[in-house]
């Protein structure tokens, strides 16, 4: 019952889309992925940003010659994906989903977006009428298979063409055991990162607003904070 | 500006209290510190279970001869220490604080409680009115220095006498940045915790509420996890 890598199924043949994938969040997501041979699809409200986007991450180091990357809006994106994705801004996040839950139906969807307010005092968590962006998402997308994952991962180090691993662990919110499987093993296509199951969706406020607490810790610390279950 | 031990003020001369300290989470810091060779106090209700439990974690493997550990009523621990820990059931944490303004005035005060319910379903975050149980604390406690910490520390860990080193990160919540220090080198008195600014008071209900996440992966992966933070 203890994490086991070697127990994750072979997702290489899945294709991963990106909703607001030209965002900060959404590119460090497509490169890594792109980077580790996965098939990506850019998605963005404009597709002609999102073509360039792709373009530009295909040429990116250490993207193997011939990874698939692509772009298009982001309703092409949602059905030409296996897994979709959401890395829009908390602003967008429920017009965006609520127009996409038709090409969604059926697939993976998976929720990185962290409801944050900012003022003088730093971040802070938003409410959320839902509970928490990823069961906004499940709420507007009935047909769809719901999670939370990835809010935590530092856009920088995503981006950052000098750094090959990145040691932290992804926090799997889900109802569906079958898709904390999926989403480990997506996870662990990055170097350095494990997918760990982290309770119901109901339990997802926490960790979307556990962001706030990170960020205070990099204004603090000057780093990159993510976060590794310790035990495991 | 990156997290340094070296740093850290002498906390070897402080008396730390723990309100609530027969319980489970209490018990188990008080013996951790005990073993550090600090000196504790344990506060309950009943000034004689406190000396009860003061007696058997003073006799618990690894305690130095000699070490201080003694029990009292809440009230008597509280006006004893330099740092109270408050270590109660959520259910009584407002009573019980409430009743120890007077004698925690101008004390360092760390709360270590999660407002947590619990259904068929497993464990879930309590709405609470001022936001979090340490800004409870802080409301009911206009006169002390109160901070939260030390909410995610496993008790079974704590408890363990053949562990001698417990690796995880103690997430601080203050708005002094000087009890980062005192409350950190605390923490590093027990080996493998580092103690760790994780925000302001208001970004504490997410830490309060990750334990329910904590618990869902205790039990899902068979563990006793804490969480550390990455590239810190």
């Amino acid at each position: 019952m203890a994490y086991d890598a070697s127990t994750l199924p072979d997702v290489s043949g899945l294709t991963v889309g990106i909703i607001g994938g030209t965002g900060d969040q959404g590119r460090g997501l497509a490169y890594r992925f792109a980077r580790a041979g996965q098939t990506v699809l850019i998605g963005s409200r404009s597709a002609e940003r999102a073509v360039e986007a792709a373009r530009e991450i295909a040429a990116l180091p250490g993207v193997p010659a011939g990874t698939g990357v692509d772009g298009g809006d982001n309703a092409e994106v949602a059905r030409r994906s296996d897994v979709v994705i959401v890395a829009v801004p908390w602003d967008g996040h429920a017009a965006t989903v609520a127009a996409l839950a038709e090409p969604l139906a059926g697939k993976i969807v998976v929720d990185c977006v962290n409801p944050l307010g900012f003022d003088k005092q730093g971040p802070y968590a938003l409410t959320v009428a839902e509970g928490s962006a990823v069961q906004q998402a499940a709420a507007l997308l009935p047909d769809s298979r719901v999670c939370a994952a990835f809010n935590h991962v530092s856009a920088p180090l995503l981006a950052d063409p000098t750094i090959d691993r990145i040691e932290l662990d992804v926090l799997v919110c889900t109802e569906e055991r079958e898709l904390v499987g999926v989403v480990g093993a997506l996870a662990a296509r990055i170097p350095g990162m494990r997918g760990v199951y982290a309770g119901r969706l109901r339990n997802a406020h926490q960790i979307e607003a556990f962001t706030a607490n990170l960020i205070a810790i990099n204004k603090r610390y000057k780093t990159h904070a993510g976060i590794r279950v310790t035990d495991l």
